[in-house]
């Protein structure tokens, strides 16, 4: 029997057919045109299941957060605008009368990696995404750890230090505040004196500017510290990178490793990968749920 | 079928039997005599077994760590000088021909919380014991989560901000070196400028003293982004407080509830309980491991 993965995003809609051996059979994407409605959007990919006329079992969905997974709701997804309180799995269950699973987007991806990608075969995976936010999921015996609350590895408020160049809403000394893009580029800006975005600060920094250096460094460092205070919690066999900032700069990657050697228990079997499953994670994680 | 439990501690040893409907049916203490070897310690524990002559399945032991699980084997708490390297679980497994489990002392009394004490019922509880250090447990789905390296829930050098009062060998802001009894005590003594110990700090707090109040008042901070760190990584249903300076007092915890509401996602649902096993937790616990 197959099952269905759909990959909301800001952009693109995406959906995919899996089979048994876990490959995807069936894919199609679609823009996401802010001129529909949410209904007609994913109507749309409901259309492209049907046009493939497989027998399935079910549909996952993964989607950007915040959402209400007791409700199956999308709640207010900064680049989902117009979605707001869409009741996205009982009207996907309506059409289908098929099981609907949904997700966050990091989950989702963070379930592929523990099951058919970097994290295979490990009984506990930290899925972290390092892009212009910082996310993550907890997989424990090829299950996600949603929490009490929706809100296990939710960590990009995870406090790991002192500093206070924190924004509106996060915690002083969180992850997010000091590891992901959009900070790297914010403090790299401030020290240049030029606007630059986390590529650029990247691009830089190979080039040998000792400031995009330096910005990179303390970013490394804090991101070591979250990665050591996730093992503290969990001690998660390996823990698995996806993400733009990741997935293009290894380096990055190979520096925090080094650098959270420094402060777990453990630091000789402290495991790295980055993820495997790259742009289909999201789809095949959704369809995975099922 | 009858299980029993086995609670190693540094001046005292007990063994207790626990019924099918999780109470305990027989207990004896002896003390942990320091001129006698540990099999010859442990063994007076085994002749209690055979005396209450008892059909029962195994047993389990709750230890101070530093411990080897996969060998069961003690490596070297503090506390257990001439314990060093003690094959405890070959040890009884040669004597009684059952099946032995071994622990570390915070598991054990956590999942004897999580199962028959403040957190029954509940799908995942994080319990956390503040005494002379600080220390945790994390069960998920009435399991022990123990990690890849046993370091699951090894939350005293969990980085919760930039203090840099630190003991060597502990992480910069880490959580036992602010929240610990000993922390408490150290900070105090060095700002009154008397020494003073943890119960000597509550005593003052208790009467008013300004200096002590804000010590406790820091230390309670601290841990409250303690608990929103593990809130991040793991979402509980319920942090559940042990160890002599939480359950004796319990103003401290209810400042350390009140200020963790500050740092969470999710304030209105943050759950916590006093232990309620008490000292019985460690036995109860470490049989319920069978």
């Amino acid at each position: 029997m197959h099952s269905i993965g759909i990959d909301i995003g800001g952009t693109q809609l995406r959906v995919a057919a899996l089979g048994q051996d876990g490959r995807l059979i069936a894919k199609q994407a679609v823009p996401n045109d802010r001129t529909l409605s949410p209904q007609e959007n994913v109507g749309r990919l409901l259309d492209c299941i049907e046009s493939w006329d497989l027998d399935y079992e079910g549909i996952g969905i993964g989607c950007p957060g915040p959402l209400d997974l007791v409700f199956g709701r999308i709640l207010n997804p900064p680049n989902l605008l117009g979605w707001e309180g869409f009741d996205i799995v009982r009207f996907v269950e309506g059409r289908t009368s098929k099981r609907v699973m949904l997700d966050n987007d990091a989950n989702v991806a963070g379930l592929a990696e523990a099951l058919v990608g970097a994290g295979k075969g490990r009984e506990s995976v930290f899925y972290l995404t390092v892009s212009t936010g910082v996310g993550g999921a907890y997989i424990y015996r090829g299950e996600i750890v949603r929490g009490a609350n929706s809100c296990a590895a939710e960590v990009f408020n995870l406090m790991v230090n002192g500093s206070t160049d924190h924004r509106s809403g996060m915690n002083d000394g969180c992850l997010e505040d000091q590891a992901s893009g959009t900070a790297i580029a914010r403090v790299a800006s401030r020290e240049l004196g030029i606007e630059v975005d986390g590529a650029g600060v990247f691009a830089l920094a190979h080039e040998g500017n000792e400031v995009a250096l330096s910005v990179i460094g303390r970013a490394a460092d804090a991101l070591a510290r979250g990665v050591a205070n996730i093992s503290f919690v969990v001690d998660p066999n390996i823990f698995v990178f996806g993400g733009s900032v990741a997935l293009h700069n290894s380096f990055f990657i190979d520096l925090v490793h080094e650098k959270a050697k420094r402060y777990v228990l453990n630091p000789d079997t402290l495991s790295f990968a980055l993820a495997q499953r790259g742009g289909d994670a999201g789809l095949v994680g959704a369809a995975l749920m099922v």
